[in-house]
C-alpha cells in the first residue's frame, strides 16, 4: 500500500511524540522536528507507509540521540499485557469457542500501536471487553481456522510490544510446534523486539527470530536471509497489524493479516471502517 | 500566544484540506505539501500561530493558483445560517434572557472554523443546540454584559463566514449604532471577507470595515491605519474565535474574548477543555 497525503502530518504527528518521548530539551525537540520537515519534504513518497515511518522514527532516534524513545512505553504495556493474561487465560478455558476467544485477544492486543494512533493512550482492558463484543467476520474466521489446522509450518509476524502477549493465547490454539515468531531486529516505535519477547516468555513457548529489519511493517529486501527462507517455504503466513498489511498487502503469496482498523487511509484501502476486526485473507494461487 | 509544537502536524493537516479544497491535481497536491514542509522547516516558530496560518495558506494559495480554495464552503456556511436565521430570531423573542441567548448563539457560530479543526465537516443545527446547554461562566456573561452596555463605541472583531451571520444576534442585543465590525481584507481560510459581509447584509446592520490584513487573527502591525486607530480609540474591543485570542491575548487594551475551544493547545493555554465555550475578559488598567 502506497503512502497517501493524509499520512503526512500523521508522521509529523508521530515525530513529534517520538521526539517527545525522546528528549524533555525543548530546542532539541524543535531541532528534531524540523529535520524531519526537511527530509519529508525531499523524501520519495511513492513508497508504503512504514518506509516513510522507518526514516522518521530513526531521524528521531539520531538527532535526540535517544536509540529507543518507546522503551519505557513498551515496558509498560509488556507489564500490563502480562497482568491480564492469567485473567484471560482463565476466562478462554471456559469459552464456548477458545479459537474465536484468541482471534479477538490477538486482535485487541493491535490496539497498543503508538505509530497508528500518535499521543493517544489506550485503557487496554476496557478495550479487550469491547473487542470481544465487536462484529467479526465468522466466515473468515472458520477459513482462517481451517488454514492454520492444516498447516505444517506458521510464519506468525509480530507487531507490538504488549501486543505480544495477547498472541499468546492464538499461538497456543494453533499449535506451539508449529510456529516461527518473528519480531524486529531494531527498536522502531513500539513494535516488539527480542528483548520483548524473552520479557514476557515467549521465547519458552514458540520459536522466535528476528526479522533481521527495522522497518514497522515487514520490507521483505531489508530482511534477512533466513527470515526470507522462512517466508518463502512456510505453508502459512499470518501478519498482525497495519504495518504488515501496508507493507505486505500485495505480497506474492498467500498471508491472514489479523489487525484492528486504526486510520482512516487503511480503512479506505480495505474497504472498511476504522475501529473494525479484520481477518483478511490475502491469498495468492500459483 | 506562540506557536506550540503539536500545531505543527496541525498545519500540514490544515495545508491539505485546503490543497485538496484548491486543486484536485494529484500531482499539484503533492507539491504543494512539498513547498509546505520546506516552509515550515525554515520558518521562525516564535510567534503566534496565525503568522504561520497566514504563510501556509498564502503557499497554498500561491502554488496551486487558486486564491480563494474555501470559497465554495463560505458560501455553504452563509447560506445554511441565513437558513438557520429566521427560526433562532423566532426563539430568541420568546428567550427568558435573550442577550445571553445572543451570545450563545455568536459562541455556536464560531463552531464553523475550518483553521481549528481541519478535514471535519459540522452539523451547524445540532452544534447549536447543544452550546444553548452547555455550562457558561455566568458571572462573565453579566460583566460582559455591563460593559458592552456602558460602552459607546465597540469594535467588534468578526471570525468566520457563516459565523457572522450568528453575531447578528448579539450585535442587535448590544446596539448596532454602536459598532463597527470587522473583517479581514482578503481571503484567508474560510474567515469572512466584506464579500461575506454584503452576501449576509451585515453591512445593512453595521458598519463593516475590513482590517486591510489577510492574517487568521489580528496581527496589530499588519492592519490598516484605519483600523489601527479604530482599535485604540474603541471603548470595548469583542474579539471572536480562536485566532483573534491567538494574536491578541497580550494586547495592551482590554479585550473580550468570544470563543468556543476547538483545541488542546488553546485549552491548555487558557486552562480550559477543548468544547468549552468562553467568555474571556482580558482587562488591562492603564
Amino acid at each position: 500500500m502506497k503512502v497517501f497525503l493524509d499520512c503526512i502530518p500523521c508522521f509529523l504527528k508521530q515525530a513529534l511524540e517520538a521526539t517527545r518521548l525522546a528528549t524533555q530539551e525543548t530546542k532539541l525537540q524543535q531541532k528534531t522536528m524540523r529535520v524531519v520537515l526537511e527530509r519529508l519534504a525531499k523524501e520519495s513518497w511513492d513508497t508504503s507507509p512504514p518506509h516513510i515511518g522507518r526514516t522518521v522514527h530513526r531521524l528521531v532516534q539520531e538527532v535526540t540521540g535517544n536509540p529507543d524513545p518507546y522503551a519505557p512505553l513498551k515496558k509498560e504495556s509488556n507489564d500490563t499485557a502480562l497482568r491480564l493474561y492469567p485473567i484471560w487465560e482463565e476466562r478462554i478455558k471456559k469459552a464456548d469457542d477458545p479459537f474465536e476467544m484468541a482471534v479477538r485477544l490477538a486482535l485487541a492486543g493491535n490496539m497498543i500501536d503508538f505509530g497508528a494512533r500518535p499521543g493517544e493512550r489506550i485503557d487496554i482492558e476496557r478495550e479487550i471487553e469491547a473487542v470481544m463484543q465487536s462484529p467479526l467476520d465468522k466466515e473468515a474466521l472458520e477459513t482462517f481456522k481451517q488454514m492454520v489446522m492444516s498447516a505444517k509450518r506458521i510464519l506468525f509476524l509480530g507487531d507490538n510490544a504488549g501486543e505480544i502477549v495477547f498472541d499468546k493465547f492464538l499461538l497456543k490454539q494453533i499449535g506451539p510446534e508449529k510456529i516461527t515468531y518473528v519480531v524486529k531486529a531494531k527498536p522502531i516505535i513500539n513494535d516488539a523486539t527480542m528483548e520483548d519477547a524473552k520479557a514476557v516468555s515467549l521465547t519458552e513457548m514458540v520459536s522466535v527470530i528476528d526479522n533481521g529489519s527495522d522497518y514497522p511493517g515487514t520490507v521483505l529486501e531489508s530482511c534477512s536471509k533466513e527470515f526470507r527462507k522462512l517466508y518463502q517455504e512456510a505453508d502459512l503466513v499470518v501478519a498482525k497489524g497495519q504495518g504488515n498489511y501496508e507493507t505486505l498487502s500485495d505480497a506474492e503469496r498467500s498471508i491472514v493479516f489479523l489487525l484492528k482498523v486504526k486510520c482512516p487511509v487503511i480503512a479506505r484501502d480495505m474497504g472498511k471502517e476504522v475501529g473494525d476486526l479484520v481477518i483478511h485473507l490475502h491469498r495468492v494461487y500459483i
